[in-house]
């Protein structure tokens, strides 16, 4: 197909007008289809319905013998340490297992060092503005937490290895209060793609600036890829402590997209004594975390080589619908210039490029022909894209049909803007 | 029984001999018995054995067509807001059902306004040294936050009626850095008493210097009453919102000690717009509460009556125990004057004062004696109970009769105490 930027005036035009007429008819069919958020299905919920009733009513012990009826057991069960252990490569004791979802571990703990330092150290917000790094396009809910906490936000661009680890070690071995990076190493948010080895190895091997810098490591999708093996990348944990930073990485994970969102379990891992300091501040916290929770995921999955194969349940769901959006936007999109775009081996979302100044326009028509997507924005730092060209689908939740539809209304929406933008163009040239 | 206070000296050698006696022969018993802190017993769990299979696994829908098993629902089910408002006398938009722990309610929100500030005041951090009011002896749980966060604590005393309101109310209208007080309103942390009509009511009417003032009102013994009726006291919203101080109470409440610590549910409520403002950071912090357990809550009480009548099962199992607390203190120590102590009707807890300086001495006895006690202090802010006189009695975890073991243990470590400390006392006179 010939890129919209070789069309003459007169073709863009009549291209407009067709487009607009397609667009027109999408709208009149009234969709209501929903691509905001990173959402599993009812096919995929449906996988884990034998998660609630797996306890019988006299199975309440943990194999330590605590009862997980009762007060305490402040870190977690053995049995699911162990679990997230496996899984992240580490030791059980390495793992804290607690409440039902990942974020709020890391607004606590960015919260807890943002008030009372990290470990021995100052708290981040007495010694002058603290910044994060933020490679982008990335977690909108990681951004939400640095605005929260009035922490400066610092873009990093993302490349094909993951984020630009020239400017990465540059930024942290000058300013001290650069504090925090955020990752999502394996299967990116927004971008699907996994860091490379040398970049995991580059990122162990920092040379902070700061004696309080953390990474925060959201692996959310270490075991969500579509061929259903767990993808391996360099254990950073392990990385680190060969680097002589040991306490650099916080490291999370999370069932939340593995059996039920807020009934799930999540973890966070760390070196030992980090650990240590971090249950301290939960002993005051809080009476502990949902044990019996706890105690349901252990039974249900038996061990790692459960959840694993539990996963290859979910791949076979996911699967076809990225295939169906690699093969829409291809055969739509292909050729043109209009769009670039991922096409992930695992996660929950495809990460869209459109021309420079199209993307809000993009979300605006796809939200008039009743498809919703993640606002336009909301994958850059303060929700502002400086190109206005990044889009996130998430296309988990809707069922293949509707799916199908939804992406029909968005390639048609990507070139109808695309063709706005080049008309406008030629007319100021 | 004649006092200590009027023996001679060769009566109090005497006695402390024989005392000695005893206490080395149950010292030889090696018991191992504890009654460290408010923790249910084992029948009292049994009492939700159904709780765990209550839902069918076709069973995950909220009243409202919310799935409990995916992403939503960030202030908790409509039908677990209705049990929580109906138990607190308040509207369900008044309630946010979230989190197991309602210590961790309490603790993100001390933690929130010293960083954010209540409202649209300013961080509490910001403006000097912030304060909160103790009555004590109370809750160490409480204490452990305001240190955590650097609180200054200024210790009221405990009257019969709550705390000393002439000292609350000269102390809140003219010191704008308290910016809290911790109560526990009904069968309060460790006394077991109720506050009267009256104290509610002028906590309800205080005229607080500080614009952004709170009033942490632990309601976590509201329905633990051994009668097995609810303990109905004033309305504390409804009668701050009638003094024009509508935005002072948080009110918490929790079935930690209904169902399963760890595995139930809790509540804050306060006004609408407190509550937004809370649901603002939820937001960011949290993909959301734990709705299926929500959902299993709801299921398995059907309503607030059927809380009530699950308490009243707690009640009959609980009641014995204080029965032969109040036994066995009136039968050991009546009539000396080595103790005073509470005679709860509801609650978890019962209080004692022994002689002044012997508290600890009383604690330690009963450790080598292998009776473990809340440790003496805990009582008080910062662990430092000024007369070194309070014990916190915990006697709910225990079968009757260890119980009975441990308090005949523990009468025989006052009165130990009680006549160590009088025969030094002769001795300097």
């Amino acid at each position: 197909m010939k890129p919209y930027g070789a069309y003459t005036p007169a073709e863009l035009a009549s291209e407009r007008d067709a487009l607009t007429e397609q667009y027109e008819s999408c709208k009149s069919r009234g969709l209501k289809l929903n691509m905001t958020r990173g959402v599993p299905s009812l096919a995929q919920l449906d996988l884990s319905r034998g998660l609630l009733t797996c306890l019988g009513d006299d199975e309440y012990m943990a194999e330590d013998g605590l009862d997980c009826r009762n007060y305490g057991g402040l870190d977690g069960i053995p049995e699911m340490k162990r679990i997230f252990a496996a899984i992240l490569d580490l030791e059980p004791d390495e793992v804290i297992v607690g409440g039902n979802s990942s974020l709020a571990l890391m607004f606590d703990n960015v919260a807890s060092n943002m008030s009372h330092g990290v470990r021995d150290g100052a708290p981040w917000r007495s010694q002058g503005q603290p910044k994060f790094l933020c490679p982008s396009p990335g977690y909108d809910r990681h951004f939400s937490i640095c605005q929260y906490f009035h922490i400066d936000m610092i873009p990093v661009k993302m490349t094909d290895e993951g984020p630009d680890m020239d400017t990465v070690e540059k930024l942290v071995s000058t300013d001290p209060m650069i504090k925090g990076m955020w990752c999502v190493p394996v299967f990116s948010n927004p971008t699907g793609l996994v860091y490379s080895d040398e970049t995991v190895r580059r990122i162990a091997r920092l040379k902070p600036a700061a004696a309080d810098f953390r990474v925060y490591w959201d692996n959310a999708y270490a075991i969500h890829q579509f061929s259903g093996e767990k993808r391996r990348i360099p254990n950073l944990i392990r990385e680190c402590a060969e680097a002589g930073n040991e306490h650099i990485p916080l490291v999370f994970a999370s069932f939340s997209k593995v059996t039920f969102s807020g009934a799930a379990v999540t973890c966070i891992a760390s070196s030992r004594s980090n650990c240590e300091f971090i249950k301290k501040r939960l002993s005051m916290q809080t009476i502990g975390p949902d044990k019996l929770r706890q105690l349901m995921h252990a039974k249900f999955f038996g061990g790692a080589e459960g959840v694993y194969a539990h996963m290859r349940k979910h791949a076979a769901i996911l699967k076809p619908k990225f295939d169906l959006i690699e093969e829409i936007l291809s055969a739509r999109l292909g050729g043109r210039d209009a769009a670039r775009w991922t096409t992930p081996e695992g996660g929950y979302f495809v990460s869209v490029n459109a021309l420079p100044g199209c993307a809000r326009r993009i979300v605006q028509l796809c939200a008039e022909a009743g498809v919703s997507l993640t606002p336009a924005g909301a994958t850059y730092p303060y929700g502002r894209d400086p190109k206005d060209s990044n889009i996130r689908l998430a296309p988990t939740f809707p069922p293949l049909d509707e799916l199908r539809q939804a992406m029909e209304v968005f390639c048609l929406a990507v070139k109808l803007a695309s063709v706005e933008k080049q008309l406008a163009a030629d007319s100021r040239a």
